[in-house]
């Protein structure tokens, strides 16, 4: 392998671990064994399986959803909601999410990460669809941001991730893009 | 110890456990050790780590939180995330169900127990909370009970357990329930 499939696989490898046995009882053997390569390809690039995950985790955080623009505060949200609703479907998201945020609460490194990659990633989006709510006078210029992205962010996380249902009904998006469009203009 | 006290001592040690060192990495000796007890009185009692977590958790469903009942929907939402985000902020609860979040992805068994919880805990609450706003005629009787769950409780979860902020800021909570009542009346 070249160098870079090699990083590439180890990375590939790192998703699957963390779906399958969770943070705590991966080890850097499992990863290598999984990715095809010795321990020491690991250790080479990685100190250890904490730095491995904070690498990456914010490799995502860069990856960069789409920013809607529909021309009204519903129609970004639903747009929104539809990409966010896909990503958590995906099974290794299922799985990976809860399982960071169980030990960001133990791991303040792990911590920042997630939170840099939820900032630069889902709350980036969003916060992106509020100033465009904001500069059409849809939304209240001076509204709490932190409040409206709890808005955004909490009803399908709970959803997705906390109640765990494994197919949404017809139409729950656009209910719930109608109703969070209503709180948000009660801010 | 009485035979009580011991069961007690052990349901208390699985807690601060499961909050120190998490699931996964949890012993029975380790909860043995905390409770100042011998193994044996763990394995008499339960059959192993996940029966025991699964009786704990369990037993906070039937805890029962109460009801609110100001009179009008804005009221009894403000009262609930007052009573829950006091809960969340306890540092147990803040590490503990992250953590048996992430295990109920990979074990059906956690997942149920966890779901009979917040069923029978915060949903069974903001499910009688919109009951009555219905037969006030504040909301319309015919509204996707789920998606309204997902509006209630979700935010909340999402600022206190995901993003993680140590206080909210003041006028938070009555700001939360105001854009909630919208959302909820929207549908």
């Amino acid at each position: 392998m070249l160098r870079e499939d090699v990083t590439e696989a180890i990375r590939a490898a790192v998703f699957e671990e963390l779906a399958a046995v969770g943070y705590a009882r991966m080890s850097i053997e499992g990863i290598a064994r999984r990715a095809g390569v010795g321990k020491t390809a690991v250790y080479r690039r990685w100190r250890s399986k904490l730095h491995l995950v904070l690498d990456v985790v914010s490799a995502l955080a860069v990856l960069g959803l789409p920013v809607p623009d529909t021309g009204s505060l519903e129609g970004d949200l639903r747009l929104l909601y539809e990409v966010t609703s896909r990503a958590l479907r995906h099974p290794v998201a299922s799985q990976i999410i809860p399982d960071l945020q169980a030990e960001a609460a133990r791991n303040p490194d792990i911590a920042e990460a997630m939170q840099k990659t939820l900032r630069e990633g889902q709350e980036g989006v969003a916060s992106k669809i509020i100033e465009a709510a904001q500069r059409r006078g849809e939304l209240a210029g001076n509204l709490d941001d932190d409040l409206a992205m709890d808005l955004i962010s909490g009803p399908l996380y709970w959803r997705s991730v906390v109640i765990r249902t494994p197919k949404l009904p017809k139409g729950y998006l656009a209910a719930l893009a109608r109703g969070t469009t209503e709180a948000l203009k009660a801010l």
